[in-house]
Formats: structure tokens, C-alpha cells, sequence
């Protein structure tokens, strides 16, 4: 029988942030069928819409203004999933009907006042000045709340189909389910075939255990607590870093940056989900299996990091 | 300040047999946006199609002949997840890079030779015979393997194109993520305002900890272990239920049944997660926040169990 070869035999790979296992298959790369073909986001987005209620000066359907703002802009969501306050289940000794309160606020930080650029299009300063709102909100926020999660899901193939350039923020009184989880700081983390990325201050890279195809982590070279705790330096390394990997990613096609952190052996760290299977147009799929087994991938891991390496790094739109 | 009404107020939900959280937030039905439009699914399927590898005697792309069958055909997936046999990653140490064999077989059962039927439009006998054959697979495979995974990805919203009735079967030789939850009998999940359907056999509800907005779980009365236990009166009384349930599906949108089953404890059930938001062409997406902190939904489990109910009982096909 042949040797084992990650990138040809299937097999599954333990994460042990998640304490759970996901099936890679890669033999499957061979098959005919591709996945379903999503059409390609629109690429002409005007620069302002009167009727988008993010761009600078337009009314919102709840009657609000958003103002004419000229660099990052936070507001809270017209439609919170989560509310500031209220009345709170009553206790049950049911273990089968347990409620809990759930309090929070979610907010929408706007990154630039057009709707035609996106991070790796904006200029170093610009992406800087949204990392510093990051760091605030998540200072702000988290005086009041348990958990603050800041989060984009980027482009129609996701549920978001507003183009213009921003982001969400949940703060929630409970710690949600997958923060429970515990992550440690790992510097053995960053084998060399995994990496996609790196510089003086940030490690981007694909972790072994990756469930979409195209999932990537980034981490801080030294072990950060949170956002507001980068320096001025590490601030700006962001800032190039993330400017680099949008780039690649949007070479292949759209997608969004998350966040999160807390106590003390955590790591800071952002994670990104690009829905695709293969390319751009083709969308993975958590269905069946994955559902009610567990996460299978056909495209590995080294794989996947090989294909984002190899990725132009002149953006698309600027070429 | 009001009282709560789990219908009106945000609140989180525990689900005991995950050990996990969901965010509700019945507020935000209220919301103007509504979800990505999908388009609704094709309704003129023909009867037999030349160029359908689940048709009776078409020639499948890797030259194999599906025979003229009769009543359900089962045959190996020709692009397999897993395969029966291979070469084993080599043990690791590190426990940041643990890789384990999985070794196991997917199969395909087409339920009908007419590419133009579905379950709740079979008739009851139909279904019955794909419920015998259901049992017979998990049997079989059982012997093998430590797990057998029968479930159904249908219409392309869930990343299935084909529209030939089928369902899939995974075996493997580990023991997934998912089942390794502890399932108990819980006659007390069967609160009324959360049942959809029932007969004497079984009870069809929707999940006081349900994610998606539509899922449901039929559970039979008695403690069954494996779909091979079930008696001749259960799996006529199991065709009655399905066909009844598919239909109000159908009546709202398409979608498939899902089985699992294994030890003492474990309780015989089928899950349902239907991908859809509020209505059939309203995606639900799976993103940001629910894959980096916890599920959350806007449409409570009781109000989904009466918008199902409320469905109607004829298939609109059969109208
Ligand atoms: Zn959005
Ligand atoms: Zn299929």
C-alpha cells in the first residue's frame, strides 16, 4: 500500500481549540462536479446611493439620519437581535425548558463614507482608523458587557447584500457558545506550509484543523489579550497585513474579517470564513453530514494555503 | 416593565442534548429586511432524463450503467468522502497536528424510478419500501462500521442539484462529532404548543432549542433503538407521518429527512433543517455571529410549530 500523503488519502484531523474532529477528504478534489455556481457579486457599486442607509446624509427606514460623516461611523442597528433591556424568563425547573435572559446591543461601524471601497482598496491610514474604532467600541462596550463580538459578513453569497464597507458589532451579557471554548496561545501553531502571510508583528496562516476550504487565522507574533492592547506598531502592521490578505482574497473573491478575545490565556486573533469551495463562484455548502456528523473538506489545509500564497498581491481593481 | 412572552422578548434557550445555547430574537420578525430571495426551485422535473446518472439505465460519467430498477436502487457514490481502504497518517505527538485514519463508504439510495416524484407524493407502499431499505442499510453497514449516517441534502438551496428522489448514506469507521452527544428518551419533549403532527406511533415537534427556524424532530412514542427495531405497524404508521409532514413542507418549500441512531441510551429520531429564513425563498444563513459565538434566531420553536401545523394537508401538487 502506498505511504500516507495528507494531500491525496483521506483522513480527519483532530482541533483542539474546538475539541472536535473534521473529515478531509482530498481525494475528492478529482471529482467532475464542482458545487453549485453562484453568480459573481456585482462589481459596480456607486460611490453614494441616496437610498443606501449607510452612505453619509441618507435617511434610514426608521426615520434616522446617517450623518455626513467623513472617516469611521458607529450607530446602533435599527433591528437589534439583541435588546438593552427587558423582562427576563422566569426560572424553570424543567432541565429540558431552560431560558436565560439575553441582553445586548448591536452596533454597525461604517469603515469609510464610499460605498465603492473596501479594506485592501482604502489606504494604510484609513485601515488604521478602523482598527482603532475596533479598539474602542471593544473598550466601550465591554465596560457594560460580558462579550463583545466584532464581525463582517461580507457580500450577498453571506446574507449581508448592503456593499458598503462595514462591519457589526454584538456585545451580549452571556458568553456565547464558541468563546467558551478555550484557546491558548500557540506559536507552534505557524508550521511553514500553512503560512500564507507574515511580518514583523502578525502570523497569517490556514490552522490544521480549518473547516471551510479557504478558513484562515491570523495571529499576533507576541500573546495579546485584546484589541486595545496593541501598540502603535502592531496597529499599523494590521493594517498592512489585513490590506495584503483582503487583496488575496478578493484576487479570488469577496469575503470578511472577525474578531474576538478574553481572559487571560486567550489569544487575540481573527478568523476569516470565505464561503467557497473552490473558487469564487462555487459555495461550500454545511449540509447533511455536516449537520448531524461532523465538518468534512475535501481541499486541505496546506492545500488551501498554497492556493492564497500563490494569489496575485496587486488587488484586481488596482492592476 | 411587561411580563416575558417568549413570542415578543429576546432570550437565550439551552439545548440539553448539545449542551449548548441559541439566541432568540422573536423582536425582530418585525424587521423590514426579510432575508436574501432565493428563486424558488424548478417544478418541471421530467419523468426520466437521458442525461440523469439516477435514472434507470443511464450511464453514469465514470462509464457505470444505473440498472432499469423498479423501486429504490442503492449503488456506491462514484466521488466517495471516504473510501474502505487507504494508507494511515502516521501517529503524531503534537497535539496541535493530530491526523487519524477514517476510513468508510458512501452510498446513494434513490427512492423511485421517476425523477418527477418526491416522499410526500410516493405512495404510502413507496415509502414504506424506502423505510425497509433504510433499515436494511443500516444493518448492513452496521456490521463494518461504527457509524452509518442516512440524510438528504435536497434542492440545490442546500447544495443538491439533482432532482431525482435519493437520499445518501455514510458509513465510517470513527464515531462523529455530533453523535457523540448524549441522546436520551424524553417523552416530555412533547409539548403541545411545539407539536406539529402525531399519530400513534409517533410525535412530530419543533425543538424548544431548535436553530434553524423550521427545524423539526420526529420521535417515535416507545424507546427505539435502530430503524431496523421498529415493527411493521411503527414503519407503516413512520410512511403515514412522513408523507404528512413533507407534504406541509412542500406546501412552504422543499427539503429532506435526516436519521441517526446508536447505543442503549440513544433514542431513535429524524431531523429536519429546512434552510429557510421565513418563507420558501428566504435563505437562512449560517454566518458571522453563529459561527464565531452562538446559534440565533429570530423566529421562536413555538411559532414555527404553528405556522407548520397551519400548513395545508394536501400536497400542492395534488390540489
Ligand atoms: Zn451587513
Ligand atoms: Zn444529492
Amino acid at each position: 500500500m502506498a505511504n500516507f500523503d495528507p494531500n491525496e488519502h483521506p483522513h480527519i484531523r483532530f482541533n483542539p481549540l474546538k475539541d472536535e474532529w473534521v473529515t478531509v477528504s482530498p481525494h475528492r478534489m478529482k471529482r467532475p462536479w464542482q458545487g453549485q455556481v453562484e453568480k459573481p457579486q456585482e462589481s459596480e457599486v456607486p460611490r453614494f446611493d441616496s437610498k443606501n442607509p449607510l452612505c453619509p446624509g441618507v435617511t434610514r427606514p426608521n426615520g434616522k439620519v446617517t450623518p455626513e460623516y467623513d472617516s469611521t461611523y458607529v450607530f446602533t442597528n435599527d433591528f437589534p437581535a439583541l435588546l438593552e433591556e427587558g423582562p427576563e424568563p422566569a426560572p424553570s425547573d424543567d432541565p429540558l425548558f431552560q431560558a436565560a435572559a439575553g441582553f445586548g446591543t448591536c452596533k454597525v461601524i461604517c469603515f469609510h463614507p464610499h460605498s465603492d471601497v473596501t479594506l485592501p482598496i482604502m489606504s494604510k491610514e484609513e485601515v488604521r482608523a478602523v482598527i482603532d474604532k475596533w479598539a474602542e467600541i471593544n473598550v466601550d462596550l465591554g465596560k457594560k458587557y460580558t462579550w463583545v463580538q466584532i464581525f463582517e459578513n461580507k457580500g450577498s453569497i453571506n446574507g449581508c447584500s448592503n456593499p458598503h464597507p462595514h462591519c457589526q458589532v454584538w456585545a451580549s451579557s452571556f458568553l456565547p457558545n464558541e468563546p467558551m471554548v478555550k484557546i491558548e496561545p500557540r506559536n507552534k501553531l505557524q508550521k511553514q506550509e500553512r503560512i500564507i502571510l507574515q511580518n514583523d508583528h502578525w502570523v497569517w496562516l490556514v490552522p490544521y484543523w480549518a473547516v471551510w476550504p479557504y478558513e484562515t487565522m491570523l495571529l499576533p507574533r507576541r500573546h495579546v489579550l485584546r484589541i486595545e492592547d496593541l501598540t502603535n506598531e502592531e496597529r499599523d502592521a494590521l493594517a498592512d497585513i489585513t490590506k495584503q490578505l483582503l487583496t488575496k482574497y478578493d484576487n479570488m473573491c469577496p469575503t470578511g474579517p472577525q474578531l474576538k478575545e478574553d481572559n487571560k490565556h486567550w489569544q487575540l486573533h481573527a478568523m476569516y470564513y470565505p464561503p467557497l469551495l473552490r473558487s469564487a463562484t462555487v459555495k461550500k455548502f454545511m449540509v447533511g453530514y455536516e449537520m448531524l456528523a461532523q465538518p468534512q473538506r475535501d481541499l486541505t489545509a496546506e492545500q488551501a494555503a498554497e492556493k492564497l500564497r500563490n494569489l496575485p498581491d496587486i488587488h484586481y481593481k488596482l492592476r
